[in-house]
């Protein structure tokens, strides 16, 4: 194996088989969720998201309610990206001993409850297990969306205008901050505490995903997890076609400017801002500026046939190669 | 928290709110998995089942093939256990880089397809992540019965006859050979050959489990992965109930009973058998016999109405502690 994605290429291959067998089971490997028919009217989605100590999070950044929050909002954003509204949730736990002898636990719970209350989702059930020494959290969550209008990554045509929700960079620079010792305290510099959350306590995109769902208003979708670069790579790539977007339209996080010279670089190559991108075929531009007036999104450009995505400023065009956040 | 068991009752209470604003979220925490409403006829379980190295699993006892086989195994084992079928599984799995390098994840696969193609399992999702040093695995298993057939842990009655399917202390004593040095080798002692393989490729009980299942043969049903003592005790306290057993009525593997003296310990607290424990009403015994004639199943003892679990053997009747396994 050479990167994860050749991976998760090799375990749709593998699976493909099985999903013969079953088809119900729709939609495989390779998207933000597995979808499963449910009943007549109804289709499942869900997700899974491990986050590991020293890779996903460090216990000197945050506090543990903070790490409830991401845990549960991580897999959230999955379904949001489905247009899909999550029910239930499962949480598999590992913590080593000296964890356990703490409030970690129950803190951590009350942060993952709060988000949980916040959008009627269940804790329904998961796993406890004893690790050496470093906390991980499996996050799973199965959300609901109407009988075959799950919004996948392969549904973009060219022509069709590319939008994303909210500001971008704002995570990233976050981390950044936390690499280089800032902490979050409150009363203190609000850009900086502004970015540290964004990277803490990344709220997902849950109501807006689910508007666009209902009303059928993008043609494809998946949640920023790796980085613009990356994600519009990956939904390109699954839909067979390319993209042409604007420096100067993509939402750049108003703290990350004030803060950092390559805010852009920021913006297009870092991850988990958690925020949507999305395609919308223009015929359906009126209905989506209806029903999303009073969401901050933005269009950043459009899809194109050719499989190359560019990006444009004042100056030039460029090809734009996916910076975004790999494992391996 | 001063036992995991105590975390679990404490996210229980927690999470009853949630629930009830999902009345089709029907068994959440505390059974070996969760039941939601599918369609008119069907309910789906869910499982997750978290695996970490130097707790759960070390790889220098074993192959990844057999690790992927025991991954899948450890969560088909819970879905038999509410008298279900498996259909869908997602595996989050995170590696250390030195481990991604390797053949480790080919292998790994290998095991469980093998496992998955047996009992017609699709993989559907999962999410691939890096670890420091060890490797984490989560294994989610999604399985279908008929609408309100689950067999949940709360369901025996005083009178209700305890079986247990197969034999037990298999898998205990072939981790204490895996301590003691010993390793699977073919066209080696065959009685350590076999205990090995009870620990380290597990079958789950996928069959008999369904069978119970599908004919309504069982008022309660757990799979043994804690140990005999322990899960017993687990079914005991969900259903309001004790339990007599009888010492010389437990299947304890024949190959552990050759090689250790204290082979009825190792029958009664040691964990990872995936057998299954069960509680037949007398009424139904005939159909049961009928149904189950073709499969290992051992009638160990009886469901009484006071709150204890007593053993008895030739010569004395004591209470049975739990005494299975524990992360916490």
């Amino acid at each position: 194996m050479k990167s994860e994605f050749e991976l998760i290429d090799y375990l749709k291959r593998k699976s493909l088989d099985s999903l013969k067998a079953h088809p119900k089971l729709q939609v495989g490997i390779g998207d933000d969720c597995a979808v499963i028919s449910k009943d007549s009217k109804t289709d499942t989605v869900i997700t899974s998201d491990l986050l590991i100590e020293g890779v996903d999070f460090r216990l000197e950044w945050m506090i543990a309610e903070h790490l409830g929050h991401k845990a549960l909002a991580v897999s959230l954003s999955d379904i949001a990206a489905m247009g899909a509204k999550p029910v239930w949730a499962m949480l598999s736990i590992g913590l080593p001993a000296k964890i356990w002898k703490t409030n970690f636990v129950d803190e951590f719970y009350e942060g993952w409850f709060e988000l949980a209350r916040k959008f009627g989702v269940a804790l329904i059930g998961g796993d406890v297990s004893k690790t050496p020494d470093k906390i991980v959290i499996d996050s799973i969550v199965g959300g609901e969306v109407k009988k075959g209008k799950a919004i996948l990554r392969s549904g973009a045509k060219a022509g069709d205008l590319i939008f994303v929700t909210g500001s971008l960079g704002g995570a990233a620079a976050g981390l950044k901050l936390l690499e280089k010792g800032e902490r979050f305290k409150k009363n203190s510099n609000k850009s900086i505490q502004n970015l540290l959350m964004r990277q803490l306590k990344p709220d997902p995109q849950t109501e807006i995903g689910q508007i666009i769902g209902e009303n059928g208003l993008a043609t494809a979708m998946i949640d920023l997890s790796d980085g613009l670069s990356s994600d519009l790579s990956h939904l390109c790539c699954a839909s067979g076609v390319g993209a042409r977007i604007f420096a100067d339209k993509i939402p750049v996080n108003k703290n990350l400017k004030k803060l950092f010279p390559d805010a852009l670089d920021f913006a297009l190559n870092g991850g988990e801002d958690f925020e949507l991108l999305f395609t919308v075929d223009p015929k359906k531009l009126l209905k989506f500026e209806k029903e999303l007036t009073d969401f901050p999104v933005e269009n950043v450009g459009e899809i194109a046939a050719n499989p190359e995505i560019r990006i444009s400023d004042s100056t030039a065009t460029k090809i734009l190669e996916p910076k975004g956040f790999r494992h391996f």
